[in-house]
């Protein structure tokens, strides 16, 4: 495996003053700065409004994140895995909600012993066979297990589609006498990244819906839904003018990547979260006319949203596109602008969570100086 | 960080009967017996043609492997990163040649370091201001440093573009006092994944002029050349028919993936290799009806050479498609058809490399029995 982050080579440059440009590269950086600002302004949108925050930690994978998410007030993370929720929980974050089913005999297994060491653990169900299996699973008497409907909004992944078939899953959670109605959950994946405020939020009212048909049903029915959880980075602001739901699953605000920094969050056109995270490269090559060569590829960023974008480091107008795995080409707009071997640019991700998911530890920077690393403990799959 | 491998779900299935059918999903599989059969195969073709062969480790970064390949008859291994090989030498694996430049004081601190453990390492370079950094910081009387001249051959990455600048680099090399000229290197990776024998041959077969013409210049001035290393997977044939390379860096053999399946290798229309690297995934929802959703999405694959190809575990005609971060589809052909909660399907990699970066280790199997799990040690950026 990786060796531990502080016999890395990284490890010796914390505190050097000027040591973020002599990281070794490709480095996943994360302007402390930017992201605290990120973690106090959603803090103090969600304070304003009365709304829940219980930030996607599908984005960070980092328990260090997730506790400071917590402290600035968050209700607790939500983790897209069960491995997520297991590290989370072992380090001390409460409120996790795990917001996949878990649907096998083996990590179901696992989802009861991790409940018995967590505080207020969820699980969102989409299959009445899986709530028997739950409800079997769980020991009489043992920690409660909070069990959330998903309710299918546009997203197309998990969730029940018919009201008819939400309202029957409700019931037969509700009946289960070893688990918790928790409430539901419906994520609207495929509007969060529409640019256009007006243009997202017709996209998310449309596909709301189904989940307001169910919540009409139960609310006529006295069934108490004891949090309705949901919404993004791309359609918080939305989320809380439609008034559905009770807490907020935004992620990637804390990092902010290309995608959202091309969608208007509020609706003024203004920015209202700032980029803190960066991939650094190095300049390895400089032997051909109009272009150098970088050590950051596809194994360094995501693939699939656009080529990264170069914040700084290079000239005016130079562009960065993949060579393969392995390298970056950084191309530049003028004849007679180059770069020399072993400079570095920084470069927003296309996309942030795939980005992050490569990578073992961000490193820390406040201005040019290294401050910390702190390991991306939630990666790796299992 | 992720915990230990045997502190793990999957470690307690090792040996069990019917254990592949039962792993923590998005896992990645190594099936032992192609595996073996590919080690093999490539071995004796080298053999039998007299080439050597220092396979790629960007491939699969991992040590075990390495050692395998070695064991089998390879001179070493390539590697694309620094961290790759300090990884690789205190494994034990010799013959170990850094593909890409080492440019940076602080590397360049740490490649002089590693030479001090290493047995024959070699580093490329394109540039004479980075032949004059390493011959200074080697001291004299250590550990030979190999330094082969990186000739470009329309990779477009590293190496040098003109003759003249190749030799008179070879000539820098070879009159630095504290360094060894080990020969050329040259890789060629835009034509690898040419389909069609003919058009690979014709399209290699151009981009290597520069390459002949630097040989032709050493060999009228009776200067020996140790080595030409070059060539992959795609070319690997092409490469011995030419006859320029001494040995072949091929890596994607061992595993191979949709890519290469898609190409006729030795232009006999015949698989020469066999695919035994999957990534294993879990029905997690059946809500909707004609596709279910799966735990494996755009964190479990590389993205941007197409959909996982699925191999096997799915009714006969259906597909797999990337449904976000965590999650993807399987689609069914026929009406009627589907999968249950918790079934679990096996798919090729679209590409192997950046897929294998993703993971922490390589679910050995054989058959259907789990059998080991191997630590991919060397990846992870630093």
């Amino acid at each position: 495996m990786a060796p531990p982050l502080d016999q890395r080579p990284n490890h010796s440059l914390i505190g050097v003053p000027g040591s973020r440009e002599r990281l070794a590269t490709p480095a996943l950086v994360l302007d402390i700065d930017a992201f605290e600002g990120n973690i106090a302004a959603m803090a103090s949108w969600a304070e304003k409004h009365s709304l829940g925050l219980r930030p996607h930690a599908k984005t960070h994978k980092c328990s260090i994140i997730a506790k400071r998410q917590v402290e600035a007030g968050a209700l607790g993370n939500c983790t897209a895995t069960l491995s997520e929720a297991e590290v989370l929980v072992d380090a001390g974050v409460p409120g996790v909600l795990i917001t996949s089913t878990v649907v096998t005999p083996d990590r179901i297994e696992r989802l009861v012993a991790l409940n018995d060491r967590a505080s207020r653990l969820m699980v969102i169900v989409d299959d009445p066979a899986n709530v028997d299996a739950l409800n079997e699973a769980m020991r009489q008497g043992a920690e409660p297990l909070y069990v959330l409907v998903d309710v299918e909004v546009g997203c197309g992944r998990t969730g029940v589609v018919s009201q008819v078939d939400a309202v029957d899953l409700i019931d037969k959670v509700t009946a289960s006498p070893n688990l918790r109605f928790g409430g539901l959950q419906a994520y609207d994946g495929g509007v969060q990244a529409i640019e256009s405020f007006e243009d997202r939020r017709k996209a998310l009212d449309s596909d709301l819906q189904a989940l307001r048909e169910v919540i009409d049903v139960m609310n006529r029915r006295g069934t108490i839904v004891p949090m309705i959880s949901g919404g993004g980075t791309g359609t918080h602001e939305i989320d809380r003018i439609g008034g559905v739901f009770t807490e907020i699953q935004a992620g990637s605000y804390i990092v902010m990547d290309s995608i959202y920094n091309g969608c208007d969050l509020h609706g003024s056109g203004a920015a209202v979260f700032f980029t803190s995270l960066f991939v650094r490269a190095t300049v390895i090559s400089t032997a051909k006319k109009g272009f150098v060569t970088t050590d950051a590829g596809l194994k360094a960023f995501s693939v699939g949203s656009g080529d990264p974008q170069i914040a700084s480091g290079a000239p005016q107008g130079a562009t960065y596109t993949f060579m393969g795995d392995e390298h970056g080409r950084i191309t530049f707009a003028k004849d007679g602008h180059g770069m020399a071997l072993g400079d570095q640019v920084e470069c927003i991700a296309p996309h942030c969570d795939p980005t992050i998911a490569l990578y073992d530890c961000y490193h820390v920077v406040r201005g040019d100086t290294l401050i910390d690393i702190w390991p991306i403990d939630a990666r790796g799959h299992w």
